[in-house]
């Protein structure tokens, strides 16, 4: 993954937003029946229905995310959850940072 | 300018090479007969001929960098000089910082 590949990934207004509700996942979700919201992540079915967007508009942007290594999924039962990957954020930062 | 406009300013490995030529401009460009390269700004011949691109292409990314805020331009002559708006970089990163 190149440097420009993670900014491209942060170069949109609803990748960043769901960034910034996957930081506090308990105060932007209501509590899940399967998947514990900090441990396991929030249910892609619940982002989308918070951006008012289709599964398969968020199936991308989730894509977009995780190719650049900013969020990880995991697939319980039928559901696919994804929390940020706090290292990796924090080096994209770092990258951004000395590159700018 | 919103905060995912300067981050699209920035998701293009051009615009990235250009800012980074610009933070040390006498370590990337021969000295220009009109318009210093410190003071003035580097010209935007040398940034597309060392780019290999053509000016009509330049001006293009200069002008998404420059509305982003993160050169300023200034006219000599028939020339235009791009330097960095080291402040306005600065804003950038502290924003990014905190919103990711």
């Amino acid at each position: 993954m190149q440097e420009v590949d993670i900014i491209k990934a942060l170069a949109n207004e609803r990748r960043l937003q769901i960034l910034a509700w996957l930081k506090e996942p308990l105060a932007h979700f209501p509590p899940q029946v399967d998947g514990d919201l900090v441990e396991d992540g929030v249910c892609a079915v619940l982002i989308a229905d918070k951006l008012a967007i289709s599964p398969a508009t968020l199936s991308e942007h989730m894509r977009v995310l995780s190719q650049a290594g900013l969020v990880r999924a995991k697939r319980i039962k039928q559901w696919v959850f994804y929390k940020r990957d706090e290292e990796r954020i924090r080096a994209a930062k770092t990258l951004i940072q000395e590159r700018l």
